[in-house]
C-alpha cells in the first residue's frame, strides 16, 4: 500500500454523515491532483458533500489543500497594499471595468485575474478584448510591473493558481455537483487566496441573472466565502447584490465597453455609478485606505486617467473606435404604462444567443453583440417606444433571442411600481 | 443532439429529491453501458440514490432496464417448474451444495447461475472447484440438457445476462456506493429475473458475517427484492436468517463440500440441515409443489443420487477424494465455560486470510484453506479443548488468521447462554 488513505473510506465518512479529517482532505485533493484518485471516486465524494455538507474546518482545510495544490502568487514588494474584488456573475455586470482603474486612482493597486465568459453571463476578458489591441495574457513579471506603474491590471489567471480547482471544477460541471456552496466557496477561495490578494471584496448577486435564486442562499455563500477568506489572513467582506435586472442598459462586450467608459467618463447607469462606487468604497476601506473619496476619483477623470493607462499597457488604443453590430432589431413597448420587470436571466440568454457568450469554452464570441436596454423597472413608456436593441452580426441569430425575450418584461398600468430587491441587500463582514 | 436526456439532468432530479420517469431511467442505463454517460456521472448519481432513495416503481423500472441491457434465458420448454435460491452471501454458507440436489430430487429443477468468492464470503464456485474434474462454465444449450436431464446445475453465470449490472457493480465497488439498497436489490434481482427462474427464494443473511448488519436493513432489502421479482411475474419469497455464526462447522472450499456431503448422506451439523431443509420447502412451495417432503428426500438418499449426477455432469468425480491442507494449526479453549459467540465476520476472514478466499477477483484459491469449528454457541467446552483447526498450503498465513481470530469467541461461566438471533429469523412474501 503505498498510498496513506483509500478513497472509499473517505467517501463513506461523508456519505454517512460524519466530518472528514485535515488529512483525508490533504490526501483527497492531493491524490486527485496526480490522478491516483479516479474522477468517478471525486464525483460521487462530490455529491456526498453536496447533500450532507461540510463545516466550516472542513471548507477552509479543503480550500487549503487545493491552494497548496498549485503555485501562489505575492504581491508583497509591490508598493501599495492590493484589494481584489470578485462578482458571483451577473448579466450586465460590466463593474470591473470602471472598478479596478477606479480603486487604483485612489491608492490601492487592483490585481483583478479574470476569466472568460460561459452560459448567460459575460468574461471581463471577453468584454475588453472588443477593445482593439488589447491582450489578456500577461507573464506574472508583467503584471507585478503593471500593479507597480499603473496600479490596476486586469488579466487571464495563469493555469498554475490552484490546479485542483480547475480539474475539480470541470468535473463538477457534468455530474450535476455544481450546486454545493461547500464547493463553490473554495472553488472562488483557493483561486482568490492563491492570488495573494490582500484585501477581497465579494459582489454575491441574488436573482433570476444570478447562479443564486434566492438571498438565503447567497447568504449562505457569502458568509462561507467571508469566514474563508478570513481565517486565511485576507480581509474579506461581501455585498448581496440585486440580479432580478441586468445592471445598466448594456449586455455584451463592446456595449459593455462603452457604458463602462461613460461611467469614467462621469456619466453612465446610475445603478452602475453606485455600485461601482460602494464596492471601490469596501475595496479602500478593505486595504486600510478608508478616507479616500471614490466618487470624486470618478467624477474628476483620475479613474479615467488609470483605465487609459491600464488598456495602453496591455496593447490596446483607448481612443479606438468599438467595435459595432451588422444588425439591430428593436423590441418596442406593447402598450403604455410602468415597466415593472424586465428579467436578467432572459436578457443575458438573448445576449448569448445573439453571440455576446459561448456554451462550451473554445467558442468564439462577437465583440459586437448583445442587449442595449432602453428602459429599467420603474420607468414609464408609452406603447412603441423602444424598449431594447438586439445586436447581431448573425442576423439569423435574431429569431432564438426574440424566443427567450418573449415574457422578459412587463409592463403594468400606470401607477404601479416594480416589486423588486434594492440593489444593495445586504453587507457581510466577518 | 443525439441524445435525449442529459445526465446532468437525470442527476439533479435524483439530487433535488424528485423521481425519476421511466423514461429517465431507461435512457441512463442504456447510455451508461453504451458508454454515453461517462463513470464519474454514473457514480454520482448512484451516491444521490444512496442518500435519496428510490420508490419501488422506480426500482423496478431501474431493475427493468438492467435486464433489458443483455439477453434473457428461457426455460419454459423445461417438462418441469424451475426454481433457484440466492443468498446475499456469509460465512459457510454452503447450503446451495446440498440445496440444488435436494429441491431437483423433489421435482423442481434448479437452474442455480452462481459466482466465485470475493472478500470473507466464499463462493459457491469455488467450493464445487475443488471437487477433481469439475467445471463451472456451461454452454446455454448445455445448462438446459443438464437441467432435463439431471434437474440441478449449479454452474458460472454468462457475462450475457444484465451487463449493466457487472458495469455498475464494478463501479459501485470503488466509488462507496454498494450499500444504497436499491442498487443491492437491482443488481440481485435484474441477474435473477432475466436467469428466467420460476420461482425464487431468497436468504437474506444478518449479522457480523453479512451484508446487512441488522434486522431492519436485511427487512428493507428482502421487501425490495421481494416486491421486485413479484412485478416482474416470478414468485418470490424471503427468509431473513442468521449470520452472527457460521453456518455449519467448516469455513472453506473443500472443507464445505465435504460438509455439504455429510448433510447429504443424512447427517452433518443441525444448522445446515435445518435451513436446507426450510429453503427447499419454500422453492417448492413457491414452484407450485408444496405436497413434497425435502427432509425424507435428504434422508432416503434421493437428494445424494442427484448430487452424484449433478457433479459427474460436469466432468466431476464424486467418489474423488478431496484436496487436504498440507498444514493445520489448533486454537484451543483458554478456559472452562460455555461458548456463547463465534463471531461470522471474524471466522470468515481468518478461513480467507488462509487462502480460502481472494481480495481481487483475478486472485487463486487454495482448495483446501479454510477454518473448521469444532464447538458452536450453547455448548460447554473444557480448557484445553479444540475449538478451531486452521488449514493452509501456506503455514505463513497462520499469523494473520491468528491476528483476526483475537476475540473471535467468547466462553462465558457455566450456565450462561448465548444471545443470538434466531436461524429462521423472518420470512417475507409479498
Amino acid at each position: 500500500m503505498s498510498e496513506q488513505f483509500d478513497a472509499v473510506d473517505i467517501i463513506t465518512t461523508k456519505r454517512d454523515e460524519a466530518r472528514l479529517s485535515n488529512e483525508q482532505i490533504d490526501w483527497v485533493i492531493d491524490a486527485y491532483t496526480r490522478g491516483a484518485v479516479a474522477d468517478e471516486q471525486m464525483s460521487s465524494l462530490a455529491m456526498a458533500i453536496l447533500l450532507n455538507g461540510m463545516d466550516r474546518e472542513e471548507i477552509a482545510r479543503w480550500t487549503a489543500a487545493m491552494i497548496a495544490s498549485g503555485e501562489r502568487m505575492d504581491f508583497s514588494s509591490l508598493s501599495r497594499p492590493t484589494a481584489d474584488k470578485h462578482s458571483t456573475g451577473g448579466v450586465g455586470d460590466k463593474i470591473t471595468l470602471p472598478l479596478a482603474p477606479l480603486v487604483a486612482a485612489c491608492g490601492v493597486a487592483v490585481p483583478q485575474l479574470s476569466g472568460r465568459g460561459l452560459g448567460h453571463t459575460g468574461g471581463t476578458l471577453d468584454k475588453l478584448e472588443s477593445i482593439p489591441g488589447w491582450q489578456a495574457d500577461l507573464s506574472n513579471e508583467a503584471m507585478l510591473r503593471q500593479l507597480e506603474d499603473v496600479g490596476a491590471v486586469v488579466c487571464a489567471a495563469g493555469s498554475g493558481l490552484a490546479p485542483a480547482d480547475k480539474k475539480l471544477y470541470a468535473l463538477r460541471d457534468v455530474t450535476g455537483t455544481v450546486e454545493a456552496i461547500p464547493l463553490i466557496a473554495s472553488s472562488i477561495m483557493s483561486k482568490k487566496i492563491a492570488e495573494g490578494t490582500g484585501a477581497l471584496v465579494l459582489d454575491v448577486k441574488v436573482g433570476s441573472g444570478a447562479f443564486m435564486k434566492d438571498v438565503e442562499s447567497a447568504r449562505e455563500l457569502a458568509e462561507t466565502m467571508v469566514a474563508l477568506g478570513t481565517d486565511a489572513g485576507v480581509t474579506t467582506v461581501a455585498l448581496l447584490t440585486n440580479m432580478q435586472v441586468p445592471l445598466g442598459l448594456t449586455a455584451g462586450n463592446a456595449l459593455e465597453v462603452r457604458e463602462s467608459v461613460e461611467v469614467l467618463q462621469g456619466g453612465g447607469p446610475k445603478d452602475v455609478v453606485e455600485l461601482t462606487v460602494e464596492l471601490a468604497r469596501e475595496m479602500l476601506a478593505a486595504a486600510g485606505r478608508d478616507g479616500e473619496d471614490p466618487a470624486a476619483a470618478l467624477q474628476d477623470g483620475r479613474a479615467m486617467d488609470v483605465w487609459r493607462r491600464m488598456i495602453v499597457a496591455q496593447g490596446g488604443d483607448p481612443d479606438a473606435a468599438l467595435p459595432t453590430a451588422r444588425e439591430t432589431h428593436e423590441v418596442l413597448a406593447p402598450a403604455d404604462g410602468v415597466l415593472t420587470e424586465l428579467d436578467a436571466y432572459k436578457i443575458g440568454v438573448a445576449a448569448w444567443r445573439l453571440g455576446a457568450g459561448r456554451a462550451r469554452k473554445e467558442d468564439p464570441v462577437q465583440a459586437a453583440a448583445g442587449v442595449e436596454m432602453h428602459a429599467k423597472p420603474g420607468v414609464t413608456v408609452r406603447a412603441g417606444e423602444r424598449l431594447l436593441t438586439l445586436h447581431t452580426d448573425t442576423p439569423e441569430r435574431f429569431e432564438r433571442a426574440l424566443d427567450v425575450l418573449d415574457g422578459s418584461f412587463t409592463i403594468a398600468p400606470e401607477g404601479s411600481r416594480p416589486d423588486l430587491l434594492p440593489l444593495l441587500i445586504d453587507r457581510i463582514a466577518d
